[in-house]
């Protein structure tokens, strides 16, 4: 037996107790005849007390040979400390060392093992399994952890059952994403790795599995971006007999419950808001709801006052900061400046100071007398308001960009609290330019409201739902469709042929012959939502082996080359 | 909402409440003015009942209309049914109909979803998702979801974090049996799928995550056999600060929890035998233990009597099988030919019947008389006495196959009965004849018993163990080389220089040199535990979308040809 006690679980309770306890060397103090170690393991740390007096000549020899990170047992007595630290649990004890053993040693490490770590971000994750010693990585590891168990255990409870689906898939032709996997005895075929096990939860409905969960693994080849990882982690859910109304507020029960188990924080009833009006109001589809900063249409009395910009705009929109009449004309060109930066690509910012003495200064001055410019903006004393105009869906899309950017410099996020928002009523599809032709939003299984789809199609709306929280889109879904006739319809809007249809989505739609019953599901993004939920924008420190922006985990040196050997048992060969 | 209830729990109790189930049409039975439905779904059977001078004839006709599998929405009263079914739950009630809305038709299902379907095996393979909608396979995935439910909660209570790694990894050169997957971004370089999280698990421990658990996927492109699966799953486990018998009683612990909860069997305290004595008492690294049949060695007594076969044999094995003696000439006939079939490949089987009035019949009469093979065999009256000679590490392997023959015939398996026991003391070395070398018979990182290699490297035992249950390995671990030094005279004996253990082991022996805790721990197939657990000895029924023999999923048709597009994305061509 190596242990009695781990480093973070004993007590005043436990003085006069021989104990052993191992563990990581996290810190040493030499006073010559004292020497202090602090032992770290993941429960927490306990202080180690070596009295030379006390203590043979062997043990505080190997004492002074010890240094960072190595792994050491230590077999004592539990005394009481006499300057207690009351910033950690163990810290009213100390332990008076008999004997000391080294379990390994540890050459000096490439960075501090501590909360603040001196090391880069590169060399951090090169040596990522040093950089989960640290605090702040470990605890979300097994906040993740406690997080999915109270995932599972909520959906158990209320009947999910847990299938595994298939790694090894097919490709499907507009599968140009899929990663792909060459199959050694099927010479020249290969296997697809599942982007989402969408089709397998739908065929598990119509086996009949009328709740399935399943916390899997995703896999996209997209060009990577900041915070995406092509590997993913998905909580996939789908329901049988629902409407809406059931897969809302099923999961909304599951984040309800995960919030307050872990984070012991209630999130209340979670806000509801149609699609267009969180496109018109927050311009985005994932609003950040924490703060208002709701916006205004002036489209219509904006124009007809002489200033050109609104006159051949199509949309005018705008929106009020609280206290940003302070804003000095330094701030606000920066404001400016970043809505014209090119991934915003405004063309311009008009800024509305409504000063706490009532008086208005404006960029627009000259176009618009106060009383105007506070009709427009309906701003109280101390406001400032901007406004964008333009095509209406850069402009409100710009807007957006703005009201989170503004929110950050104002400090409204990431302030400790939560809110979370469902958006609801999706268009069902969307128009290509580039193809001339529409796209499902969601898929091409989602259904449409009430089972109709209207004689504009871009103006029907769809069964599909996103869980936003704080700005994030942490889970989306939909009611699919079981009726083989809609199915049909959709079809021939996206332009699929029967023939077509059949090759893409051949064996679900025939396995919609056998009596599919009417289902539903959604989708979280738990990397995602491990992240939000620890107030952090960033997945990746929530993720045990991540990748990098290039999709490469510098630690164990992936992707790489591989043998001709191996190539050639694979029947293929670099081009 | 779709229903008021499930086809499975309603009850004598709910007598004249109005429900609202949902299913599909099991079974219809048409007595003109009387019609019965049985509904079903994942809970149950509910009966639903209709009396044509009580319902609409709206309804009748839609009654009259339905098919087998077509799922209907059902609204009535609960009713107290005046033949009960005591075979079912629900046997007691039905439902008078007030309306019935049909959901989805279905088409004619292409074999009966019943427990014993008419379908083979290939068309059901095809319609997966039909024959998961029978109970035997809809119970078997049930059974597993509720499985790994237990065992989830058992680790977290007992302090396992379930950390989820990579499963785009690196190929190593021994890595012959990876699947790999062709990065996009990164032209000409390959991840690979894990075949165990090995290393991870071990990184994760030199992290200080000290418990570490996994349910995961594991893949490798082996030449397929009977009952092997390209993808799998493993209940994977590892532990810091603990020896080989901290590793045994967690998980017999584990073990236990799971066959008390999920089928309320104690499985008593495991039986333990060395390797050693495995293969010698039961020809097997995994005995079947349910049933005795132990072999005794006559290895010294049974040469030097003239018989020139086992004079010239290294060893002589058999084997007593009581109530043996009735076997027929024809039915001892039967066990010849099957031992020597070239699966076995056994020259021939010597047999000695202990009549049970003492005599003594066998096949080698000739050239010992009755007290000699009384005394070869030890054997009771009734018993007859197999015994196989030659070279000793095949007269085992053989004789193994036929106790499991024997038992097999006898009845002796798969009678309700569970054993479970752990083999240990594995070898820590192989000798292969081809490559004239050793090889690691667990893997590089296993330690040797008490850490000491011994002169004779093929002498020396590891801390390595597997759990058997009724003779399927269920699961295999060992405490791992945490010594530098230790490491590297296992790598000299495997015959790797310093250099080619780091081409092939890198990471992991960079990361061991900032501290390795002492660490070890173990893997559970998953599948293999599910099967075993039904007392099933195919896995294929545990999995719920499972590939066939050739590594294909005929439901989907994967693997398949991808397009040339694609391949170019890649950067690779077929040969």
């Amino acid at each position: 037996m190596y242990r009695t006690h781990n480093c973070g679980e004993l007590r005043k309770s436990d003085i006069n107790s021989n104990i052993i306890i191992c563990g990581w060397v996290q810190r040493i103090r030499n006073k010559g005849f004292l020497i202090w170690i602090d032992l770290r393991d993941r429960y927490g740390i306990t202080q180690v007390f070596i009295d030379s007096e006390k203590t043979s000549p062997e043990v505080i020899s190997i004492a002074k040979s010890l240094g960072r990170e190595f792994v050491i047992s230590v077999r004592g007595k539990v005394i009481e400390r006499q300057a207690p630290n009351n910033k950690i649990p163990t810290g009213e004890i100390e332990i008076s060392v008999e004997n000391i053993e080294i379990l390994n040693k540890s050459e000096v490490p490439p960075f501090t093992i501590e909360n603040e770590s001196d090391g880069g971000d590169e060399l951090r994750m090169k040596y990522r399994y040093l950089d989960l010693r640290r605090n702040p990585l470990k605890n979300n590891i097994i906040f993740r952890n406690d997080l999915t168990f109270e995932i599972r255990k909520y959906l158990k409870e209320n009947g999910f059952i847990d299938i595994e689906t298939p790694y090894l898939i097919k490709s499907t032709p507009e599968g140009a994403r899929d990663f792909v996997v060459p199959s050694r005895i099927n010479t020249g075929e290969f296997y697809a790795l599942p982007q989402s096990p969408q089709t397998f939860k739908q065929l598990l409905m119509i086996s009949g599995f009328d709740k399935y969960v399943q916390i899997v693994k995703c896999f996209r080849d997209e060009d990577l971006r900041a915070d995406r990882q092509p590997e993913f982690t998905q909580i996939d859910c789908e329901m049988s007999f629902v409407d809406q109304e059931d897969v809302i507020s099923t999961f909304e029960g599951m984040v309800k419950h995960v919030f307050d188990k872990c984070l012991d924080y209630d999130l209340g009833k979670f806000k509801r808001i149609p699609y267009t009006d969180a496109m018109e109001r927050y311009g985005s589809d994932k609003p950040d709801t924490r703060f208002d900063m709701q916006f205004f249409n002036s489209s219509e009395k904006a124009k007809g006052n002489g200033f050109k910009i609104f006159d051949d705009s199509e949309a005018i929109y705008g929106f009020n900061v609280t206290s940003g009449a302070e804003l000095s004309r330094k701030e606000i060109d920066s404001y400016i400046d970043w809505v014209k930066r090119p991934q915003i690509g405004a063309l311009g910012l008009i800024w509305i100071k409504h000063n706490m003495d009532g008086s208005i200064k404006s960029s627009i001055d000259k176009f618009f007398d106060a009383d105007q410019l506070k009709d427009l903006t309906n701003s109280n004393p101390g406001d400032i308001s901007f406004i964008i105009s333009g095509n209406k869906k850069k402009t409100l899309t710009q807007l957006g960009a703005l009201r989170i950017e503004v929110a950050e410099r104002f400090g409204l996020r990431n302030n400790g609290k939560f809110d979370a928002l469902w958006v609801t009523d999706f268009p069902l599809f969307e128009w290509d330019e580039d193809s001339k032709s529409y796209h499902s939003m969601h898929h091409p299984f989602t259904s449409p409201v009430n089972g109709i789809i209207t004689d504009n199609p871009a103006d029907t709306f769809a069964n599909a739902y996103d869980l936003v929280i704080n700005g994030n889109e942490i889970g989306g879904g939909s009611i699919r469709i079981h009726n083989k006739e809609l199915q049909q319809q959709v079809f021939s809007i996206l332009g699929f042929s029967e023939q077509e249809a059949l090759e893409q989505f051949g064996f679900l739609l025939n396995a919609f012959k056998y009596g599919a019953p009417p289902h539903g599901g959604i989708a979280f993004g738990l990397d995602r939502l491990v992240a939000v939920m620890n107030q952090d924008e960033s997945i990746r420190d929530y993720i045990a082996f991540p990748k990098n922006n290039s999709g490469k985990d510098v630690m164990i040196d992936s992707p790489s080359k591989i043998d001709n050997q191996q190539l050639d048992d694979l029947n293929i060969k670099l081009k």
